[in-house]
């Protein structure tokens, strides 16, 4: 059996993932799919639509075989924490290849830059650490580096979020000593900050949010029918269904403002990323908003850009304590969490699991550990909205759920 | 100028109260009435129905003239503190007479009491701790230590909540070395207890709030006119057109059920009253009961009383730590924080001004300590419920908040 693996977050799942998904299969001629998902929160700090065992499910019927947990700890973070975790994952789990999306299509460019990177990491490192201290954020040192160690223009636009990924996944694999090989599949049709449904076909994740949480009911599953395939479709609308709503920042904020309301600024301190003097600034800001996005626009500075800001709000309300999360090494994830698996990757799994050498979380009070403890915590964090729409549903039965099995053959779950 | 002091919660006002304020006027002879007042949160763990700024204001237009807030870390305590801390704040208020209500309206009883403890002190802390040790509830450990010292039956039936806390007040004030007089009233009508209304004029508040919570709406007011004066169901009938609630603990649940979900153990037992591994039990309870009715059920023991739990989960969600409650000395209140004043109040205040040692705080940002920080606290996470129900009450502005000012002339608050 051949494994390609790919790095997910399906919020939510549309035509753009399973082009991802059908390529990396054909492209890299495997017959088996493994994918790093990310769980509750996302990496730009954002809750996902919906939760992670309705998106293994979705991944699961179009096509994956083995969805795994990226850690919360991995990913709500930065490109290159979140690329690591996810490739050390990949690496464990054996596959023979990395496919990732990204604009530009072409390796080479990708391996070209990390090389470049290599050779000037002691300038690239001075410029970030000069630039940051000119309060520019972290991204516009990042580019500032960039320029730096660059005679002309890059090979690939690094202000490209998919492209920064990529570049992080190959580095990665360098810093990993992994014999994986890297690959990436052309994206299709829309840019990763399009706001809008423009395409028929091919539909930026963050336009059909916006379609999701603002379009009129009436023509809205017409609208997102020409963009993702009926059965991602279906599990979404059964969610909100079930649960009475999409996941929202907007949902959170009473926890926010509660949090910030009750915490002293020396306890705010422990929290990961409160950094800088950042404790004081949000429990001195006035907090008034009555939205999320009215808060993070007061709270917002040059120096913070909003996906920061937004990773530090997750992990306040998750309680991501800097204890834990400076401690969490993404080279060396303490386990693989299995969301669920197809016919196929059981059997990938079985011929796999004595080469691989961390636990495979399948029930998780069998294993204990202080990242697990907190993806459980940030699980239960994620589902408290529901409670407050309908409180039949408690938010803390994570620890309860074990990995969804699905058979490709007849199409069903068991 | 001659005040007499009394001590009370006001959830609601009815006319029980009210006929123990004309009574308190009418038998000390005072023109003055200063009323200390639990704020948010209550001596039995419970927020109150309104805030205290509406029970201030039904207090003012009722007959009271000054209206001044028990700080939470006396209020949300057993009978001892709280009847302490109301004590030394009325003794600092200069008050002749502190006149509260009781079972047997018979004054020298309780002095008989306080006596006996006195004499017997000893062995009435040895009992106290051998019953607990027995892992009897705390309350069952004073009963059993009052039988010890009494040769007989004691004058009092100290079982009832009105007469402990009338005895604490008139320990208190021997405590304190108080020139004040104590005298009480005997209560009219309903037993503390009655859950039901049944008289026709006094009811007790227990089942005023049953009422208010369980009562179909057509026949509501009708019923609660008989028991309430008119003024009283007015503005508690215009703060929940306001905000949309009258105030239970099940609106708090969704935030006792986050703190329990995101709190590791060794930071809950930095919790005031989180003892002997209650922690554990906490964290460990299974929390899946959809009220907060069905959780204090689950969680409850006969070493626990529902009062105690309650008030551990208030300082749970307030975040109330044992190293600022611990401090807080109910004999020493470090600041009289004022509600709300009459005119004949503001004279009042105005003649006694210079005699007062601890501040006056009349605005919050001029005067900083750790009990008002939790005074603050505890009152937006008070409000939190009326954010939930509509995101334009920003539960955090009580910084913005002065006393309120009633002309008892003409009626109305300036």
């Amino acid at each position: 059996m051949k494994a390609a693996g790919i790095i997910v977050e399906y919020n939510p799942f549309h035509y753009g993932h399973l082009h991802h998904l059908n390529e990396t299969k054909r492209q890299s001629k495997s017959n088996v799919i493994v994918a790093v998902m990310s769980g509750p929160f996302l990496q730009r700090g954002e809750p996902a639509l919906v939760d992670k065992w309705t998106r293994t499910k979705i991944a699961l019927t179009q096509g994956v075989d083995i969805v795994v947990e990226l850690p919360y700890a991995f990913a709500t973070q930065k490109a290159e924490t979140f690329a690591t975790g996810a490739v050390a994952l990949l690496n464990e789990l054996k596959v023979n290849t990395i496919c990732f999306g990204s604009e530009s299509g072409d390796i080479s460019a990708f391996e070209e830059m990390v090389e470049r990177r290599r050779i000037h990491e002691d300038t690239f490192n001075t410029v970030v650490k000069e630039t940051v201290a000119l309060g520019k954020s972290y991204p516009q040192a990042i580019a500032a580096a960039w320029q730096a160690i660059s005679q002309s223009s890059t090979p690939i636009d690094l202000t490209k979020p998919n492209n920064i990924l990529g570049y992080h996944y190959v580095e990665a694999i360098h810093h990993l000593q992994s014999e994986m090989l890297a690959m990436t599949i052309q994206r299709r049709g829309a840019d990763y900050h399009d706001q809008t449904i423009a395409d028929h076909h091919f539909a930026s994740a963050t336009s059909i949010r916006n379609t999701l949480f603002h379009n009129e009911e009436d023509n809205l599953f017409e609208k997102l029918n020409q963009v993702m395939p009926a059965g991602s479709l279906h599990y979404i609308n059964q969610y909100r269904e079930l649960y009475g709503l999409w996941h929202h920042w907007d949902d959170y904020y009473p926890l926010l403002k509660y949090k910030l309301m009750t915490t002293a600024t020396d306890q705010l301190k422990d929290i990961y990323e409160c950094e800088e003097g950042l404790e004081h600034r949000l429990v001195q800001s006035d907090q008034s908003s009555s939205s999320f996005t009215g808060f993070i626009d007061d709270v917002n500075t040059k120096r913070y850009t909003k996906t920061r800001l937004q990773r530090l709000f997750a992990h306040i309300i998750t309680n991501a304590g800097k204890k834990v999360m400076k401690k969490a090494d993404p080279s060396n994830p303490p386990y693989i969490r299995l969301l669920g698996m197809s016919k196929q990757g059981q059997q990938y799994i079985s011929t796999i699991k004595k080469q691989v050498n961390i636990p495979l979380v399948t029930n998780t009070p069998s294993f204990s550990h202080p990242l697990l403890d907190l993806d459980l915590t940030a699980q239960h964090v994620y589902r408290w909205p529901a409670f407050i729409v309908n409180s039949q549903h408690a938010p803390n039965d994570e620890h309860k759920r074990y990995p969804l099995r699905y058979d490709e053959k007849t199409g069903t779950f068991q």
